[in-house]
């Protein structure tokens, strides 16, 4: 019986020292050509019970909570009991400029964790964002990576998983709703009123919830009894004047609802009129998402969310979630959603799930904490594989001056994923269109326009060298790839910068095909790295913008509109000068424009729009038009999905 | 530990035969008085690991999917292995009209669950409906009873449980999405087009999806070569013309967020000026959550969803959500919602929690499903106790014409929950307020407005007495009741046709408190009743709605506006006249007016708005003014929340 071998084997890790080589049983993989359908794939392997594999690794029956039997949430407690213990060796994968099929860089970080735990015999502990259900249900397509090297089960992975998305949704439009209902009540209600039903009166006592003092504080005010309080000092407290029309936070839906981009609200008539424009985004990317991600702690979690800046009052200072009274509320709307997602690669090794900004429009990683525990599960012989979003550019940059310099946790090695195919794209080749079949120089062998793409894979490589890291190519392998076209990649990579370069198979032959890069990513892990951030914090916000565009883009100009240059001179005046950047840009290009490829130089580059995540920590600036909201086609995905209400089996996800 | 040791047991669990005389093991109580805080009373009790209270109670452990180890998703498979056995009694608790306090009815229901398990030996079942998150952040207060008689772990029970919710705010968004992008699809471009885009050639081939295939039946196009239709019938496949006056469906959130009641969505110029008024429901009010509630099984389930009429296209004929394509993918994101979830009471028996629509806007129930599963664990000599909302003119009228209806199962028994303060307030007490001190009346003996109150108790009994079913009065006591008044209540009830009355103390003393009430209770359902449905279905809607308003609340005359009039004769012509009636009503009242108490009789009620919900299978009549979306007060609960970031511990949740 699963449950008695997974409980009894929990146990057994209980007793034995952690953090030393995992006692994994590999899940065996019976290959077939052609590489059949991902779900199928996925559907021909019994995964292991996820307590067996949680006390493979060396887990605890009280740090682990199942839910059903493929999935667990791991407990942050590890981290303290394993505060002594070493990092493990830090890997990052990232990829050069993507075609719009995406060039498989979850699939690499897959098949390397079981590369490298299978055939290399190392802990590898792989962690990955959780993908948005909205998307899901548009164009087809997971984010579980493909072929044989996925997370399974690849539809748990992408639809629900624990809840956490949803925990993320109720808490972002919690915030949203008292936000509104405030408005509402301050402007219905005389200040006194709105003091005495916020201070009320029971059973003969008044008193101020932690939360209220928190803000007396904040104003100055340092009065802990609420009668004591004069009428202006009762007026300040009470009265948040939030600027309607510089209100920041949005509400939120994990759905591709294209409707929502613009919207009135408070149009129903027991609002009294007081109605305004806003907007839902998509889940992912509410900044409550790149706090869960970037959150060090609980304590760190509830201070960044209670600093997040919701609004501006008509005196132009920031109004916080804090101020809204909300900040408690929203830790336990999100108390299990901050514990990361165990589950597992098709050949049984371990993989945290956790948080999933899109890297866009977001910073784009998964969680620190997920890194934190794999970093220490894994031990100091073993090997942690994350990823960045999209290329370099986008994803690696901000993965590295944001996530790494807050958690502290600096790289070892970036692995930087390339395909002939988006080589070809970038040399010149016609467009890549999802749902289309490919063009023929896409799947016959043409020299001249991998030649011609090549420059987009040497910027790349010279992003990661900038940051002082070993940067080792991975040539993400498809069956019509040639020789002489691989032979082509590969020269150029080394000539330019690549500490290695390796064609991997992983997608038609799971860990085994990825084992060449696997013997490159350890040996580039030995090599000593000299690690600096792009940019320093004290900088200004415009410095540290142009360096980025510069250095990691290639552009010449950076432009800003005279309200973005006003914004940020606002931010900075606020104190908000000295954090990072997180760029909203294009990921289909190097530019802000997706439709230019390759890799050009001396462009300018135009910043829309800019916006504030105090409580993420970075400031926002927009390149070009990006839109936070999907939607759907006219034949989405959805035609196909069903369930088999027999089997119970579904049908047509991917 | 812990975990072991119900893995063990479960095994145990599956080599005995089930549905006998449970195994199980009482939780014992520390009883202290004054009475404590809710929280601090399930705080003090360990739960036992929910592996072991299945295994108690003669689950399997491939039926027990875990969500931590005081959760569980309760495998439908139960019900084919039990299919040969017999049901348990099954017992429903309603209440009398009730103050905005709430008058204990689900307290009772715990409390009499635990009486019925731990004093009378007996399997007894609890089934309960799973609260809506948005309003335990407005006001406080949970809804998994309280005192000695509560489920725990509260704080789970009233956030996120195990995600069914949240995975049905997903679903009838996704729903929503896909309706106003496809009327976007459909306005901006040209039928043969929009043709060509639903049923795309691909590698070659083109097929139409199961989905289509059942629209091209529906619109009597008995082809299935794409190729093969002719423009003509190409138009109208394509073409829903959905009329954006006559939308029915919305969006819903599970947050009181009052800004939602009424709002413009499409404003976005992407969105091209095609934009359309319409609101957010609160998540219960979803008629997702009604099917959730009412399917027999999968199959039931999946036809309700695919029948849910979601408008009215432009010649006024209904437009399905099976005609938007969403029937599968609804059924893909709710394919473990459906599942029941298995928790327990404060003394360590079952408790399954399923489902959970408001009962003056919604039917009110918790789930056939979760019924039928307890009905068939509990066995031929257990019992199995659930409830429906607020007073019997609301909840029982509903869950005995629709639940009952659906299901098949009849009650043997109801248990009407009446305290002394409603009774006061019926018999014309001052104002009972939540948040304010009860006024002296409620806590001084006070015959006379007992006296004057007792019309609303016996008009509920005779609720229940029309139906054919036995009704055990139930006194919810309160220190503060006296001798007098109880009898006064007993004597009452005796004379006018109650079974028997118990006064009950399970608040303050647990199921010990309810050991009478237990009594009585198994006494009733040994009586032979008559069971008889209000009304039948063949009646017309007019006369469906006069039989319900005259019989269950009192009224001489029922008012419809000419919208409604109108409406009704349209659902009729369309063929939903043969549905049941879901009245939308005021819960604080018989009368359509929540300030009208006691048992007024000749008063006229006006249906102010009627609408139809095929899927669910009920037309709902709007009685007065109703929100279907909360708001939040100017102090809501979020100031008292917080989490302690050292204990993990909630605090200031209730």
């Amino acid at each position: 019986m699963l449950m008695q071998k997974a409980a009894l084997s929990l146990k057994k890790a209980a007793e034995r020292v952690v953090n030393t080589k995992w006692n994994l049983t590999p899940l065996p993989l019976r290959l077939e050509r052609p590489v059949p359908s991902d779900i199928r794939i996925a559907r021909s392997q019994q995964p292991k019970n996820i307590l067996e594999l949680a006390s493979e690794i060396g887990l605890q029956p009280n740090e682990v909570s199942p839910y059903g039997t493929t999935k667990a949430k791991i407990s942050l407690s590890v981290l303290d009991r394993l505060q002594g213990e070493k990092n493990a060796k830090y890997v990052i994968v990232v990829g050069i400029t993507p075609t719009p099929l995406g060039e498989g860089k979850s699939t690499t970080l897959v098949g390397l964790a079981q590369a490298l735990n299978v055939y290399k015999g190392v802990n590898a502990f792989a962690t990955l964002r959780q993908p948005s259900q909205g998307p899901t249900f548009g164009i087809k397509g997971g984010a579980a990576g493909g072929g044989y090297a996925q997370v399974i089960p690849m539809e748990e992975f992408n639809l629900h998983l624990t809840g956490d998305f949803h925990a993320l949704t109720a808490a972002n439009n919690l915030l949203a709703a008292q936000l509104d209902a405030r408005m509402f009540h301050e402007a219905t209600q005389k200040d006194s009123v709105l003091y005495d039903r916020l201070v009320p009166t029971i059973k003969g006592t008044r008193r101020f919830s932690d939360i209220q003092l928190r803000r007396l504080h904040r104003l100055g005010i340092n009065k802990t009894d609420p009668n004591a309080l004069t009428d202006e000092e009762r007026a300040r407290f009470a009265k948040l004047d939030i600027d309607p029309e510089r209100v920041i936070w949005t509400r939120v839906l994990d759905t591709n609802d294209r409707y929502l981009r613009k919207i009135t609200i408070g149009q129903s008539s027991t609002e009294k009129g007081i109605c305004r424009e806003t907007s839902f985004k998509i889940t992912v990317a509410s900044e409550l998402m790149a706090i869960l991600a970037l959150a060090r702690n609980l304590q760190d979690f509830k201070r960044r969310i209670g600093s997040m800046v919701v609004a501006f009052n008509r005196e132009g200072n920031p109004v916080t979630a804090d101020d809204l009274g909300v900040t408690g509320a929203l830790m336990v709307l999100l108390k299990d959603a901050i514990q990361p997602n165990l589950m597992q690669t098709l050949e049984g090794s371990p993989v945290l799930v956790h948080a999933g900004p899109f890297a866009n429009i977001a910073h784009g990683c998964s969680s620190i904490l997920a890194d934190k525990l794999a970093l220490k599960l894994a031990g100091e012989d073993g090997y942690v594989l994350t990823e960045g979003g999209f290329g370099s550019d986008i994803g690696m940059e901000k993965l590295l001056n944001i996530k790494c310099r807050t958690s502290g946790d600096i790289p070892d090695c970036v692995v930087l994923v390339t395909t002939i195919r988006a080589l070809k794209m970038h040399g010149g080749g016609p467009a890549v269109t999802p749902g289309a079949p490919l063009k023929p120089e896409y799947t016959r062998e043409n020299l001249e326009l991998v030649q011609r793409g090549l420059p987009n894979l040497t910027k790349h490589i010279s992003n990661g060298n900038k940051f002082g890291l070993p940067v080792v190519v991975c040539i993400n392998s498809f069956e019509t790839d040639t020789e002489a076209e691989i032979r082509l990649v590969k020269d150029e990579a080394l000539r330019t910068g690549a500490f290695g370069a390796a064609v991997s198979t992983h997608w038609a032959e799971g860990g085994a095909g990825a084992a060449d890069l696997a013997e490159l990513v350890m040996d580039a892990c030995e090599e000593e790295n000299n690690f600096k951030f792009l940019y320093n914090l004290d900088a200004s916000l415009d410095e540290k913008i142009q360096i980025i565009s510069r250095e990691m883009y290639g552009a010449k100009n950076v432009l800003y509109t005279p309200e973005v240059t006003q914004k940020m001179k606002m931010y900075e005046e606020k104190g908000y000068g000295n954090l990072p950047i997180c760029m909203a840009k294009t990921a289909a290009s190097l530019t802000g424009d997706p439709s230019i490829k390759g890799a050009p130089t001396g462009f300018d580059l135009k910043i829309n729009d800019v916006s504030l995540s105090a409580g993420a920590g970075f400031v926002v600036p927009i390149v070009g038009e990006i839109s936070t909201m999907p939607g759907l086609p006219t034949r989405p995905a959805i035609y196909d999905i069903d369930i088999n209400t027999e089997s119970g089996e579904i049908e047509g996800l991917f």
